[in-house]
């Protein structure tokens, strides 16, 4: 592969520049029969639009999906199913500047060495978040997939935002509240917090990162192929994929690295006549198979890299040091936004792990 | 894919039991050319070998690696290299009680409702470290490779055993250190405490985790292939395959997330006429792609499962609750020999993306 | 894989339905900095309209490519680039009836089983010829990039229609006539006789058969991978991808069964200082490696399905044998509109392999 | 990948050179609970061996199958199964002449420039028919596989040697016989000149090619997944892949290409309640599906290339032409050991597809 395909079984392949004409995705391998309108996705793609209160930017991304394939009166037909969005309020002169001037942090500068200057560097071209609204559009249908078939949840949200860490709730508080407020934090007082956090570093013409944490119910014991593909080591995969990811872990995750063998494995029990581990340090996930317990990833973001600070770069042009300001419209805080980027990955993981186990059949039951 | 296959150009299969016949692994696609004996993989295997002065177990690994294919007159040919090492002083039957009886943390529950009972459960069979010997065959060719073509040097080391960290150390000091003491700690000092930590836990009838820490000095700019096989993607999956690792990161990591956009980014500067990062909290990939940096990356891994203490589980004869305390040998932290894992899984994942983006030979030049 | 995937670097995903939105395909693997424009693709696309002389149907299939992605300031940057064209002139309700009363020789039937009635029966769906027009647009950028870094070209032509055998050419003949006839017969008076030969079935309400064969000269010595991607292997299977493949064979093909080894055997002569062999039964293919010589493949395409004759088939509403005439536009003979698609076939494995035996940059130099 | 490995969910790695240590594969992806002795495999290694009655050579090719992995208490555990035969009676000092005079017909010069020299050339090293051995150790998997789950049978015989054809037997008369023949022809009259063909040859120091074919009998609807992954396109990379193939057909094959629509659509019928085509013109696959009949396919048999004749080389020690005489010990035709070998690659085809459609279990039940 040359990079922009994910999954053996449930396919997804990326497409799409943030300047280009547009961003989208295939999905090849969703089985027959699931009932799949745009407005399944468009309800997820909504999820992932910038916030006005939050960000600087008055770029309005109103991405609108279209389903070009692979959906027959309303079902999906087993074959490539294409979507997209067009982009649209594509103002590309905020980048001519940066053709030659790499933004710190960013691609930008690798980009242009590996791609021998061919890329198209406006507005980070491949390198863009934007690319995510292509992940959420195949997450969507995988959400409705492991939903429809398994009954699988996926709950994202903002564990922290620049240092704020959300406390002291349970998974229902976080299910409830994330999609109620714009930094997508699992309880209101924390949202109140990160959104002043994220306000601050705004004002100063600075950006902030966080964590987002994702959990999936419901999913049955024996999914992942280790010992490569195990689980785990595929979610990890694609969620550092994910633009700004920095770090992954699973259940205790880096702090089980501080704890001995007696703390950390989780008893096994029984519980309505069912083998259940007592806790769940493991987050769900043990030798590279699920569990049957709640799965458990943390994914660490680092801080936009671009800002309206002068930052230092250097002039391709002449290869001598230059000091560089940001201009254009952008996020401070990706961390809200990549919540529902990050559930899309665990659906399309988890899907692709469902149908490598033998746990999707190829062609759904028709609905009524 | 079924799961026991990684890599697109430079490929591992792993194969083999912890109480089979073998461990072994099968590498496709390193290119015609490369000098290789058996001595220069049976150094690497060695290094993973435990250290009697640290463990209770008098298993004797005594690992010997044979090449069964792919080595013509002292050179590879780029067909595929088969290697493996035939298991001795396999002692079984401390294992004849777990068949029923899950280890607590293990994958032997999670295994035996996968593969319908039919898993061979022995020293948990797939499951075991022990398999990780097939890795560390294909990545002392992936690192003979790496540094004879493009000078790429792989250094591992154990950052951080039971708590204990090391600190205030250089890369030089790590290099030089990291194989002189049985811990891998980058300085003697840290190796001194560490060694304390496991002996203590395992005086306890317990077990201890800690973090490895893996840096690629030389790795050229591009290597890496957005969106999805980014470089940092694939090396997280690589990593987290690997038994035991609960997360991972690179760079500043997790910490990246407390930091702004402003402390975070690496600006760019002139050294030597060349375009570099003054600093690296990047960790060498930014964007999916290499930058020319070092790589760096940390893993977590959780204390070992097996301990002597008694635990809670389930005996699945009669689905009761049972009490069990694990004989046999183990190692009270598998820290330490994780490190010539982990650095050989960096290494398989920089020679598969080295060749991908073309900057491998299909064949090298014959040496003198 | 799911299905609609071919390729290892240079791969190319197919998508859309006869009846559906539109055909197209994305390419993930090109190589940055080929000059591409909608032209180069429209090229080879118009090269696969129906010519109105041969066929009875009115179905204009004025199929406009439109280049989505991966290609700016006209070169293509190294990212994935969607393709397609808009369906119009779509007459679904000619399909209505065949929602149950599968076409004999077509795959309805198969389909509709395989996909629990969820596929889109119209014209096909996934199982039409159109499909190949999303083959064409990919086979256009691998042809281009084939004969800008290679050299390489690639001629295929109809060599037998309905019985009807083109005899006594050369490869220049071929050339030079092939695209100047609506048949794409390499000589004139195999045109004249082919074209009769259609006109004839057509007129009878029946259809006829044919043979492609293609050549591709300047391919360099050593592409394919064996054991299993050996060239010609990876060529069998795009060959016979093709709907209405019904075998193919290199060189001698099936002749080479009852040769001798002495009759067969290409021997070896140097020619300007080179290795080359004397003839080419093999076909430019010897162990699944191409030897310099021109590659040879031909395939045979059985008569389409779709007459206009009755045929027996079965109703599916009730399970009784019925007959059926099919009713809308079909070609008579699909060989002449199958050459550039065996053409594209040909490109895009020849592309992959190139790029696979490390003859092809990742990054062309920038024309002038 | 990079060659040696096929399929996507039964997975064969195909190792070992014809003068190495051993030839073998692996297996990856083999449902858990498949009853798996040695001696299934070695029944089926055993109908590849050399007929002494037949063949001037006197290696006797003892190959005794050694399972390494993935079977424990002699079922498979789901987990790779590793499989091997040493290599021995090698006479590699007939192959030092053939280091820088490569047999025409013969992969020799062709792999010497690919793999620069280093490739191993002793009888052909990878190159050789002699590791097809391990293409018939993972097909007797995937027949055991198919039969038990699926009732699949696979029938396959010497359909003509050196022009001689057999005539006027079913498909009972071919799977009663062709075992019981060393030439494996399905009836003794064409056994009986088949034999006396290639005798003829032999003695002339000439070789003889042939045709097989091969049919899977009780494959249900549905196998396949087209567009790109067809079944008749995957069975076509497969058979090609086979040593000294140059051609394969399906069903009516190139005489498709001479039938008119009429005569080649297969009518649907009813039969027992059933939907089944009144004949079998397509050999079993349409639109790349398989259709519930016969699969039935033909692969075209080069001779072999070792011949005794003197044939026309070249020396690459001083780039002259020279003659060769090719000693050593080799088949005047490989079509009857060729037999088994194509039975494999259906079954492991096969095996692949029925996994992919969702037609065989992870697990299977286990055995009384």
């Amino acid at each position: 592969m040359r990079g922009n395909i994910i999954g053996e079984r449930f396919i997804v392949l990326s497409f799409g520049e943030s300047h280009g004409r547009c961003v989208g995705a295939v999905v090849d391998g969703c089985p027959a029969g699931l009932s799949l309108r745009e407005e399944d996705i468009q309800r997820e793609l909504d999820l992932r639009k910038p916030s006005s209160s939050l960000i600087s930017t008055e770029r309005r991304e109103e991405d609108v999906v279209e389903i070009l394939s692979g959906v027959f009166e309303g079902y999906t037909t087993g074959t490539p199913i294409c979507m997209l969005a067009w982009n649209k309020n594509v103002r590309s002169e905020d980048y001519a500047e940066l053709r030659y001037m790499p933004r710190p942090g960013h691609a930008d500068y690798y980009a242009h060495v590996k791609y021998g200057g061919f890329n198209d560097y406006r507005g980070g071209g491949r390198f863009s978040g934007r690319i995510t609204a292509g992940f959420v559009m195949a997450g969507a249908i995988a959400k409705k997939l492991l939903r429809k078939v398994l009954g699988i949840r996926i709950i994202g949200y903002s564990l922290e935002i620049g240092g704020i860490r959300a406390e002291d709730f349970t998974l229902e508080d976080a299910e409830m509240n994330r999609y109620g407020n714009d930094v997508r934090a699992p309880t209101p007082e924390a949202a109140e917090r990160m959104r002043e956090r994220i306000a601050e570093a705004r004002e100063r013409g600075d950006s902030v990162g966080g964590i987002v944490e994702c959990v999936a119910v419901n999913v049955p014991i024996g999914l992942g192929e280790p010992v490569f593909d195990a689980l785990d080591a595929d979610l990890a995969k694609a969620m550092i994929s994910i633009p700004g990811a920095r770090g992954v872990e699973f259940g205790a995750g880096f702090a089980a690295s501080r704890m001995t063998g007696s703390q950390h494995n989780d008893p096994l029990i029984i519980r309505d006549g069912r083998v259940v581990s007592e806790k769940n340090d493991a987050g769900g996930v043990v030798g590279g198979i699920s569990t049957g317990m709640p799965i458990i990833v943390r994914i660490a973001f680092k801080p936009p890299s671009s800002i309206a600070m002068e930052q230092r770069t250097v002039d391709l042009r002449d290869l001598r040091e230059a000091g560089l300001r940001v201009r254009g419209r952008h996020d401070p805080c990706i961390v809200p936004r990549a919540v529902v980027v990050v559930e899309a990955m665990m659906a399309i993981v988890l899907a692709d792990h469902a149908i490598r186990a033998g746990l999707m059949p190829p062609v759904l039951g028709r609905e009524d």
